[in-house]
């Protein structure tokens, strides 16, 4: 059994509070287990150079970690004072792509959707966990700009979340991995997909010796299990805060796995 | 009257999340009205190099805003690539030196504590809210130390806190400023003191015209009242979560004002 | 007696030499005591962005230490290869923000005047002297384009200056505090005023036990007295290179404390 | 058919010209069609902090772009000034990870290898490039250090090499992306594995749409036919530099995909 | 006799590779012995600021080495993540103002031709070789503009090429010196001029005890005669690469030397 | 004639304020006309890890140009919050070579003497004016440590000094040349020597078209000339402030140029 008592094939815990941030047009404080993120969605009317003019918007993300996110204090935020981690970086092109695909950008219109994700607690997976939240607070911000008018139909694809599995030394396969067993694991995939199962990215790395074909496609099934289910978490969450997700999505974009 | 109602006189509604931070060893979401600041107090067993050796502790902060906290979002937190900016490092070297002054310094041990202080949302008086956010925070950490064996005695001087005074074009006088009375006020007063009225920091800056000295002392008695009313709160904050602070407080360094 | 044979109520002796630098539009190498700063006004026909169009001018400063001001030399010039210290922007935000209030910004036309205070010599006070000095280099600035006829009547409010006193462990009160007593001090605090004894910035500081707010009075009493004395010196040297100081003071602006 | 030519399911034509670089300890001009990069292995008798003493060695990577690898030449090199930017980083440390899973570190002793990739011309595949390529100098290096007598057994587990596979527009695979295939691709999958096809990193990304699961295996299927191929290349390049790969692979650590 | 059995008035064996980088509008590979520079020239079709409308073109350079050029591999390439070092900045500048002095600016039109000197191998004299390798790539560059009809008249002045000469301890002059001769060398004497011997810089150093003036004069005289040769290799190696070099040089700008 | 109304072979007229900074151990302020530099020697009794236990000692310089040290004021300080330019590092390296050069580095013992060369006003010539005038205050250093008996018998070479000479438009030659004279000079050498004549540093370059030969031998002439008339200026000014030149300088390590 897993430290947490869990089954091999259970995602921890979920809750999500909703509006959690006043200023911004979406927020989500969503926590899985010891993770803990901060993630709001901020529309500014412009998009950046390359796109000026096209008539299409964009969506970005910025990812930081707060200083006490772990349990020994980092004696200075990342990127303070110097650029932003290579591993920082990653992860927020990472979570602006996974998001991006998750929007019908020429019909947005011109503007951008950043998504900050602030780290407040981490045991594992907080990109994942960035991509699940941020998903949230992407689609209460489109339910904003439809209520303000600005945006007129539904600009969304499908629902879009992520998750970990583990390939273990034990050579069994772990969903959703803690920091403990993602730090032992021969073999660590992230999924990004929609709630259909379509890909958007997968990242998977053998720490160790390389895997065999087989186990990265069983990987592959458990992890697309446990976005569906992330999925049908954000659904319920976001119709809790009045939201309606099918408005926000365009049938004629879905996407058949 | 102002702009929410309040009195001159008033505080805005303060509320306290104690211990909202799991992994810190205190923590409290410190919201003033419309500003809300997440303050943790990490402790950390070693001392910088120049207190190396001496046998005394140290507490030191960090101050960084939300890219969201204001309405428009800024395009990059400050600091990140670059060094934090005059005015975050303005801040944060207040918010030290206040906190500073509430230890025992020679008491604490070889430990430093940091107090990391996150605008989530701003409006107006940010610096005094994560001074007396940090407070709490610290005092809940040094409640860690003593129930964990570490710090024997009390080691606080004394509950510390602080607020703003805002003389007004009107004339008037404005205790705990919002951002758009800040903006518009002659001069901004920032006093922190102990909840005897003792005095740790004054800054006062006459933006437009200077300032008459009568003017001066009318406000910095407006914000020792508004002080003594903010450790009144605290204390009942800590109360709440279990806290005595007077077993904290060292009696022998009372401070008379 | 002090370290040094003066009075406790006694400013160090005052020396200007007006017109050391022959480039800028006004300067002086301004000497009290031990600590030396040479300021300079450096008149460029332009503001910032944010004033653009508003008819406004501008006032800020700069400030850096020689890497030989102090006994020891340092390894390398503050700020150089990265950004300038925390004590390097909070001391040239303050000398900016002092001398913004000397000028009437609207009378001034779009001018920004940087004033560059090279600390050469540094014995404690160093923010105060450039403060003090900038004043000096400022006028003469200001005297230098009414003879070109830019700026056409008088524009200055009132003669500014700055000096500090230190609350001493022996509970005397000192003005003009040398580096040696200054880091022995209690409290520091340190005063920008006008000669009418208006207010302009007030930072105060205990350095260890917070202190009692009548004594906080009594400091910026004899801050105030310093003060005065201080414009009377600045008047002096005015008149010795030829500018008549009341000539440059906007009567209509006169402070009264 | 595609823009140079090629069947689908074909790599580029690959050349190598091992031992280039005369003061490496291994070092290839690798080239893929428009794409050519220096790889130079470096042996560096001492390890990375965190390995001290553990008696285990390191392999790493550094990537850097010509400045006129692409036709408009870029206005400076990445990172010169400034952090490399958060795509340098990412190729970087997959290209370290990759070469990383190819040698069984604790055989190794406590030596660091680097492996630079200094890509000169750029035509797509730069990653991959650096990998297969890196392999090779890799190789390289390690048979001088058997040579030496520094390392006594084999120490490589497996070759290991990196090829792209895209999914275009009009739904075909394509093997080998070339820059126009891949700006235009809709998924792009990049995969580092062994000449027995066990897999060392995946990563797919849907630019546009996201994919169906199926669609993703088939890309795995194609990438892995090109590794297995481009080990094939890698051996016989090694064999003509008189290298016989069979010496350098410790058998005991033979993956079975 | 010298280390690698030289005459002390001869060069290093030199051999270029014209074209070897494609995308680049001229380039070679410089080999001097045991020193190889890659020389590219890329045309960019605009002018620094400060050259905007005036009709005139521009040449400059960049320098890097290999982190390998050297022996004992460098942690990081110079200036990765930080400014260029004194010595890059000061040899690209030389560099920049060689081939500067080479080119009738005015005639070249509004272009920009930036030569990267990437020094794969490094032996002493990487400054000169990228001099003379980087008037070669840039010669190169002038025909293609030749061709393609950009530029329509001769527009250099002169073959530009610069070698160095060293003052032994043994008071021996030695010409083209290598890197241990470099390092051990009393005076040290770097001269770029043209093929009739005329000058445009000299770059005399004495490392240990100032030198008498005759022996300046001497080691001048000796490195004129061995940039004669220089430019007759180069001559004859761009001949062989189907460039005249004598239909480049604007016969009216000739320098009588 | 000159704009000045000197003549062609005649320097800027010279006036040198020994002892003008209290807090090093040599300093002095020097003139050349137009162009005025603080140049201060500090000693620190260390070296450079490079150095360490060898029993010599080391010479460096930093300079750095006050921000309205020419007519309009520059932004920023050179280097401030980001890296020094070239330019400035190449004259500060150049300042270091030449007062190493003056110093018998391992008579002087394991200490560091580092010269600050601040420029206060430029009007051309600050690299040369930061040498002559860095020599004068290396010598009041090297006195002081005769006296404080830490240096115990002579630890200098020779004088040294530094000008420039130009080759005008008209073919005419000029000494020591003022900002214009440099800015349209043909041909800029600078010069650095003993006051017998014998070479430390030559630096030399044709701005426009190359420079024949003999005109570089007539420049070399002139330069010499006044390098031997600025160490009889230096002399005297020594003498003046009571140290004997020649009681500092080691017979037995005199140079015949």
């Amino acid at each position: 059994m897993r430290s947490d008592g869990r089954a091999f094939d259970a995602l921890r815990p979920v809750e999500m509070i909703l509006g959690f941030h006043r200023p911004s047009e979406g927020s989500v404080l969503y926590r899985a287990g010891g993770t803990i993120v901060l993630c709001t969605a901020s529309v500014d009317p412009k998009v950046p150079p390359f796109l000026e003019g096209k008539g299409k918007g964009w969506v970005t993300a910025e990812y930081q970690m707060h200083p006490r996110a772990n349990p020994p204090r980092r004696e200075n935020r990342d990127g303070r004072g110097k650029a932003p981690s290579g591993r920082t970086q990653e992860i927020q092109r990472l979570v602006g792509r996974a998001l991006r695909a998750a929007v019908l950008l020429e019909r947005l219109g011109e503007v951008t959707i950043t998504i900050d994700c602030d780290v407040l607690e981490a045991d594992g997976g907080t990109r994942t966990a960035s991509v699940t939240g941020g998903f949230v607070a992407l689609a209460l911000a489109v339910a904003k700009l439809r209520q303000r008018g600005t945006v007129t139909g539904p600009v969304l694809r499908e629902p879009v979340a992520a998750t970990s599995v583990g390939l273990l030394k034990s050579d069994e396969l772990a969903l959703d991995l803690v920091y403990t067993e993602d730090s032992a694991a021969e073999v660590d995939l992230n999924v990004v997909a929609t709630a259909s199962g379509a890909i958007i990215e997968v990242q998977g790395t053998a720490e160790g010796a390389p895997a065999p074909r087989a186990r990265i496609d069983a990987m592959l099934d458990l992890a697309l299990d446990g976005v569906a289910e992330l999925t049908r978490l954000q659904r319920t969450a976001l119709a809790g805060a009045g939201v309606a997700l099918d408005s926000l999505l365009a049938s004629d974009a879905a996407v058949t796995a």
